[in-house]
């Protein structure tokens, strides 16, 4: 008899077949036990009757509890009063093992108990859908980058140095003599490695010790980072809106069942499509204002600016142009207009804030010493950064899109805590 | 006039293009540049006379030094005599940037020196092969798993405890009061993660806090981790082959260009085919006594036990059941002979050693404790671990696949060290 997965189970429609996964739910009357089953794959409602299978067995399952391991033989047919369409009609159950007082019951429960319990929270259809919406968006990221020629190249975890900022560094004892700080964006590393390579990318994890508690940081998050060689700001903005375009349409053709179990407003990223409003800095003050929002020229953007600009919206927008003085050393100011740098941000719709900053670096030598030493920064530590625009100097540039915040906006969660298995925050190191 | 990359250029065979790259190398004659152009896909000869593109511009390369950045406009045509079988007749020359005295020249250079400039190393075309071919293994790696129908699901590098071993952990203070610890393998996380979607899979970087300068060592590489429920040693072993079998299969096919390059002995990689001998520890212990190494029954192998006995295979070999006692708390005693675990490693042929190491776990609760305990590892620690066999328990397994040997492997490197763009040892943390 063959091992179905419940996902492919229309395939096998009519035939007997092997489910092999764990009791979901249970109801029962006294002839007919109505068995959720769920493994992994979906969840499939397997309907046992003591007429087919004997005493011996339908007792089996008169007092299994949720979470026990079980494998269950017999048909796989048609039923369209069934949630996925189709059903199993139990000739034959098997108990791996027998699970009781399973700690996560269809009842609500508070979001810290169920952090406490991560380990088990992801058994659950909601967790389920959500998992399985990042595993396609990491999986649209790569394939996007692939296709258009990319060559990944993994960027260092242990740094020798900050590339941000230095108060959100988690430093690390590295043997007897050193130190080592995770990393908080491949972007020197990837500027090193376009050089070579020309259109590269690197995905991995990155570190943030924010002391912040809000609903979009994570101490861990994955981000992409895509950098080019012989790119400006243009090519930089034109890049994430396609990427955007791109994973959006991957989920919402290969994701529905998953975006609608977790009641997403499909209609919402239906609209994610090129071209994105591109506004300078300048005009998103303007609008800001017109809003009501009392902002002063030269400020960074906060959670409640981001929120009242992309509402103005009905699909991503990036705003370029930032004061230079709000954003990191490297970045190229505008030769029109020094004061404002080659950045840009790209704000997700319906308030989900920034899910991709970049822009264009700075390829001039002098130039860049000169920023580095304003900022205080060893330019010992960048002799390698430096060498750079030492030989092969090109205009470059690139940007981060953290993969957390999408599958946020996608899914349509109120925190990013949920979109990956095990969350790291300030106050969760465990499970 | 379209911009071109070199790795294309067969598709514009007669047009007239512009490549965007850097001066790779130099040969002139006095009416002659012979110009090696690079652009991050690959290299070619751009041949410029003085007769056709006049003075002025001719006079532009007559110092131009290697790694300038340079856009070479002018007309594909093949050619049998260059080596990717076309060449460039320059039109015109345009310097982006120009470069003296870089500092890597075809002579040979001490690995130490390299190494402390491989942000620039990564330019040689040596370099551009062996990343080309990293590319490829983690894309083969990932798109095998996904074909498959494993879900991603990223286990987390910041841990509350060590998953083998402590002595090599690296520990990072998590603000105030909490030691987080990287990972050394995300296979703990990957149960539970199974236990939920049945067949999964994590790729991250680990870490390892090991004071050894092998040449198979790094402390951070990428390492894949699949884990399946419903699985037994079996299962992992035919997973482990068909994977590798897979990964070799796709690089031969997509990556001979490369591997030409690096001069593999391409009919060694030909004969990865299956079936893979499978050979207990009692028989390898045998093999390796017969072939003259001194081994006790009851330690784990040394890295030359490892080479002589991948030498006596034409292709991957894997050993199973190694003695329980140097095998991890969590792996499966045989049940027909307990002091052996339900361990496998799967060794790479040509003595490039361990690539897969996995098994069947133990999945009995009380066992399990019992292990914990005989381990002195923290209980409570491992609460939620244990959990895992209080709900749902069903026999799993899995296994990991370390990625720098297997491209270490497949490129025929001496070291690992090469594999990976930024390459970090015990006395290498820069650049």
């Amino acid at each position: 008899m063959p091992i179905a997965y419940i996902q492919d189970i229309a395939k096998h429609e009519g035939q007997d077949v092997t489910i092999r996964g764990w009791l979901h739910n249970r109801r029962s009357s006294g002839k007919i036990h109505f068995l959720v089953v769920r493994d992994g794959t979906g969840f499939i409602q397997a309907v046992m009757s003591k007429a087919s299978v004997g005493d011996e067995t339908f007792q089996k399952a008169d007092h299994l509890g949720q979470e026990s391991a079980i494998i269950v033989r017999g048909q796989a047919r048609a039923d369209a009063r069934a949630p996925g369409g189709y059903e199993i009609e139990v000739g034959d159950l098997q108990v791996v093992s027998e699970a009781r007082d399973y700690p996560i019951s269809p009842k609500e429960h508070g979001v810290e108990y169920l952090l406490d319990r991560r380990h088990l929270w992801i058994r659950s259809q909601r967790q389920h859908a959500i998992l399985r919406v990042r595993h396609e968006v990491v999986n649209a990221v790569r394939d996007f980058f692939n296709r258009e020629g990319f060559v990944l190249a993994d960027a260092p975890i242990f740094t020798p140095s900050a590339c941000e900022g230095t108060t959100t560094l988690f430093p690390v004892q590295y043997f007897e003599d050193d130190t080592a700080y995770l990393t908080q964006s491949g972007q020197l590393y990837n500027e090193a490695t376009a050089l070579a390579l020309g259109r590269v990318y690197c995905f991995g994890p990155t570190f943030r010790a924010e002391k912040s508690k809000t609903r979009r940081h994570l101490t861990e998050f994955w981000m992409v980072e895509p950098e080019m060689a012989y790119a400006t700001l243009d090519d930089v903005m034109r890049l994430a809106e396609k990427l955007v375009v791109s994973v959006v349409a991957r989920v919402l053709e290969a994701r529905q069942p998953e975006l609608r179990a977790l009641e997403r407003d499909l209609s919402r990223l239906e609209l994610v499509q090129a071209p994105f409003p591109r506004i300078t800095y300048d005009d998103a003050i303007e609008r800001l204002r017109a809003a009501g929002q009392p902002v002063e020229w030269g400020g960074d953007f906060g959670g409640t600016d981001e929120t009242v600009l992309s509402g103005l919206f009905d699909r991503p927008v990036m705003v370029h142009r930032f004061p230079a003085a709000v954003k990191a050393f490297y970045m190229k100011p505008d030769p029109e207009r020094p004061e404002v740098a080659l950045g840009v941000d790209l704000l997700a719709p319906e308030g989900y804030g920034e899910i991709v900053g970049g822009g264009e670096r700075l390829a001039d030598y002098d130039l860049l010493l000169e920023r580095v030493k304003a900022h205080d920064l060893p330019p010992s530590t960048f002799e390698w950064y430096l060498d750079l625009r030492r030989w092969g100097s090109v205009p470059h540039g690139g940007f981060g899109m953290g993969i957390e915040r999408v599958v946020a906006w996608l899914c349509g969660l109120e925190h990013v805590r949920e979109t990956i298995p095990f969350p790291r925050m300030l106050y969760r190191l465990a499970p």
